[in-house]
Order: C-alpha cells, then structure tokens, then sequence
C-alpha cells in the first residue's frame, strides 16, 4: 500500500519537475535532446541523491525504467506543446511548485521506509523536492529559484514535517501525504500570488547595489 | 579482454577529457593548481558519477592512482604547450568530442559487465560521456556545452546503442566499440564542421531576444 | 582519541564554511531560509562527498543530527549578526580559509582510518576541503573561488600531505593536525595579504581581453 502511494507521487514528481525542466530548455532554445536531457534531470536528481545518501544503490530512477520513460514523455509534451504550456502564467515555476509539494512528501516517506530518523528524513524529504530545481537552474547557468524564490525550501520542509509528525502519531500515511503536499502548494501560491516571504538580512550598504527590486517580486525572476 | 580494453578506453577519455578541462581553465586565466584540478575534474566526473550510480565503491578513478596520473599529465601538457594545443581550432571542442567518443563506448560496457539492464546501460554510457563536460562547464559558470551543443548527448547515446546492440547480437566487443567510437566523433564533426542540428522548440515571442544567431553557430559560444 | 579529534575538526570546519555560505547568502540577498540551506550545503557538501566516495554510507551528516545544528548555529549567527562579521573585511574569504584548514586534515585523518591509500588519502582531505566551497559558489552562479584564488587548492593539499607523511613517519595525529592545519592557513593568508600566486598559463592573444587585473588582485572578486 504504502510502496504504490510511494511510486505514484515519485514519478508524478518526475513528471512534473521534468516539465519544469524541459520548459526552461525550451526557453534557452535547447535542442530537442538537451530539452530531454534537462527533462530527465531536473526530474530524477532530487531523488537520485536522496537514494545515494540513504545508500539505495542502484538508485531507483536507475533500476526502474519507468522514470525515464515518465521524463521523456514529459520531455515530448513540452517540445511540441510548448505554445500551450506557456499560456500558463511562468510555467517553470507553477510545474516547479506541485513538483516540490510531490516529492517533498514522498522523499520523506522513503527515507522513514528505509529507517532514518525522522529529523534527517524530513530534511531528506526538503532536498529530494529541491534537488532537481536546482541542477536545472545550475545547468542554465542561473542561481537556483530555491535559493532566490521566497518560502521554497520552508515549503518543502513543512510538508516533510507533516509527513513525520503523522507518521509519529500513527496517522495513515495517505492523509498525511495529502496535507503534506497541500500545506506545501499553498505556501508557495501564497508566495507567487500574494508576496508572502521571510524577512531577508540586509548586506551593508555598497554592496547591495546590484538587486534593488522590491522583495516579493524575486520570484519573477525565474519565470 | 574485455577488461584490458575497458581500461585502455577509461584512460583515454579521461588525458583527453582532461585536456578539454585544462584548456578551459588556462582560457580562464586560472593558475597552474586551478588547471590540474579542472584537468581532473573534467577527465573523472563521468566516470566517477557512473560508478556511484552503478554501486562500485570506491571509484576506480579514487582507488586506482592511474586515472590521477593521467590527469595531471594531462593538464602538464596543456600548461606547458598551450600554444601548441591553441593552434588547433577550437581546442576544448575537438579534445572533447574524442573524449565523449571513447567514454560513452566505456561506460556502456562498464554498466554491462556490471548487470545493469540495456536501456540503463546505454543510458548511463551517456552519462559517463557527459559528466565530465558539464561540470568543467559548471565550474567555468557556462551553460554546459552538453546543452547547447548541437548532437552531443545524441552522439554519446548513438555509440552507446551500438554497444549495447552490438552485444545482444554477441558481436565481439572490439568492433562494437570501434563502430560506435568511430559513429560519435563522426556525429559530433558533422555537427561542428557542417552544422548538423537537431530542431530547437522556439519559444513565444518576448522570450528569445536574447539569442538571435543562426542555429549552426551555437557551438562557437564554447570554442 | 583520533575519533573525538577528527569530530572535533569536522564540526569545526562545518561551521566555519557554514558561516562562509551563510555570508555568501546574505550578500545575495537571500531570505532566512535560503541561508540556512546555503549554510548547510557549503558546510556539509566536502563531507558527504568523501563519504560517498569512500562507501560510508549514509554520510556524517545525514546520520548525525550535530552537523545539521552546528550549520543552522552558523546561519543564525551571520543573519542576526552579519555587521559584526562584515566588519571583518572579506568575511568569506578569511572564514573559507580557517574551513579549508580544518577540513583538509580532517577528510585525511578520515579518509586514512578507513584505510584508502595514502595518495588518495590525501586527495580525498583535499577534496573534503574544497567541496563545500565549490558548492557554494556553483549556487550563487560564480566561478568557484577554489579555482580562481591563489594557492588555494595547493594549501588543502599540502596540509594533507602534512598528515599523511606524519601517520607513514608514526607522528602523532594531534601534532600532524595542528602543523597542517597551520601550513594550511599562512599558505591563504600570504595568498591574500602579500599575492603569492603560482605561475598561470597566459591563453594565446585575443581571447584574455576579459580579465586583465594584476594577478595578486584575484582573490579580491570574490570577497
């Protein structure tokens, strides 16, 4: 039960972030097989490092071929659908958001399936759901939308949060994956929609010339 | 056999990977440490990634000090002859597309003598081609070449599927390698000296100001 | 004994580079939890890569919540207090150096106890060394400073073969550790001050227009 709820939210979070990729390759104007390449990365590399540090070699997007055929499918999608993608307001980042929430939830759940303590397991959970955001963005050459974008990483942390304070109170793992992912969207909604952020400390002056927009517009940046 | 061979392939792609990472780093103006790290850098990350992935700890570029001494012979030659390398046009490009010929054909048989599935193998071929560009890229703060490039990744997977083919069909493992070495530079030189391209999604209007060169000439960004 | 030294060192050098992304982070503007994760990252990447490459898995610092509070210490002290440490001219720079010293003896001792080989054991320290710096840097989309600054790699590489000739000579650890560590340090520090710098290869004419700062200046971009 809990292995099928596992395998479905993994690879709808490859799917997902694998389109949040091949958009940004698309919007570099890579090619149709670089569009893949980042398509597969941005959707497998959270996950892949979550199962070398939990020592679950070979990695599944590895073992399994169907990560790769979910990725490559996301790929095609975005290659020849692009126009409607992009009707969506800032698609890379709506994609990135229900893809963070996804993996968020289901990092955690395999990292508590493979006996970490709950502490690690939800920061395990936050960097499966950051990870492939964050190749992405490395790979383009930009400084990563979790770093820049407001409530990114908190998000992801609170849902792995929910998922172990359930599992510690014996909830069903299903219930805590829906609030979990929900709670995660809805922070990052009310930070794209509305400008919700966390205070940012202030470099002295002289040295902070170069951003001078105001804060809850950051998030624009990458879009 | 098959091993003497494997290893012969992994030496040379990793003096030739590394002399693309150390021509990059002398274009960069780093010193002569900086080089021998790039050098090493760029020769093993491939490789490196791939036994990670595949579970063979610790990598044979970590236990075995050849890999090490080729690197710094390597970025030595291109140190102290930089002129010399200079005179071929393009100097990373050429040195690079040899190195992603001999790795893809190596990585592919690696994962093979390892168990890995054929799809996987071929994929993880790839990646052993590729590896070690992005991150000298990564490291230079370029997009990788990898992604921008016209047929790279392709290339790679195009000598991966010969292997792969080629020993589903108990073809000796020499030809296959030879074929498929041959078939990726061959790729590769198309791309670079008649601008073989794959297509590009072009993005909506308002998005692709920043990039108006014809699609051939994308490959000089990284020369 | 060498257990509590090598806990000693590594939680050190995690906080120290824990602080030098952290400052990274706030220069960039950053929110709260952008420099907690770019605190945790710069302190933690070296480590987990040594362990990854040496088989001990799950790596210090997922299995071990003390890394996880000594960087999440680090990130509060600079956001709370970054006037003071901006006081310090080029806090990156100096806390990077302090890092790199503790680090390189310590992924040594580390890398020697699990019984790799003294040459590699000595590469790996260097690697635990400038991993976390590279990350970092890799994040905020800048060149990393371990290949543009002078005799940086070369410092963590000449503290580790300090301690490697030390355990082959029966020397002490705790001695081998402080004169490392040292040699380390006044290696950045005359790099800094008094621009010693190793030779660098000059690329041929009309590709260097970009960078044409005297070379003992260097270091100064990324402070």
């Amino acid at each position: 039960m809990i292995h099928i709820l596992l395998t479905v939210l993994d690879l709808g979070g490859t799917f997902v972030f694998a389109i949040s990729g091949a958009a940004a390759a698309v919007k570099h104007r890579l090619d149709i097989f670089g569009v893949m390449v980042l398509a597969f990365a941005a959707g497998n590399a959270g996950g892949v490092t979550r199962d070398l540090l939990i020592g679950a070699v070979p990695p599944a997007a590895i073992a399994n071929w169907s990560y790769l055929a979910v990725s490559i499918l996301a790929g095609l999608t975005v290659f020849f659908w692009y126009p409607l993608i992009a009707r969506l307001n800032n698609p890379v980042l709506w994609f990135d958001a229900v893809g963070l929430a996804f993996f968020a939830v289901a990092g955690t759940q395999k990292a508590l399936v493979h006996e970490i303590n709950p502490v690690m397991a939800a920061l395990l959970g936050m960097l499966t759901g950051i990870g492939g955001g964050m190749l992405r963005d490395v790979f383009v050459a930009e400084i990563p939308v979790v770093l820049r974008a407001d409530l990114y990483a908190l998000a992801a942390l609170a849902a792995a949060v929910v998922v172990v304070t359930g599992q510690a109170l014996h909830v069903s793992p299903i219930a805590t994956t829906i609030v979990g992912g929900v709670l995660c969207f809805a922070l990052r909604y009310m930070a794209i929609r509305h400008g919700w952020h966390l205070p940012a400390a202030w470099p002295p002056r002289g040295q902070s010339g170069e951003l001078n927009k105001p804060d809850s517009r950051r998030d624009n940046r990458n879009s």
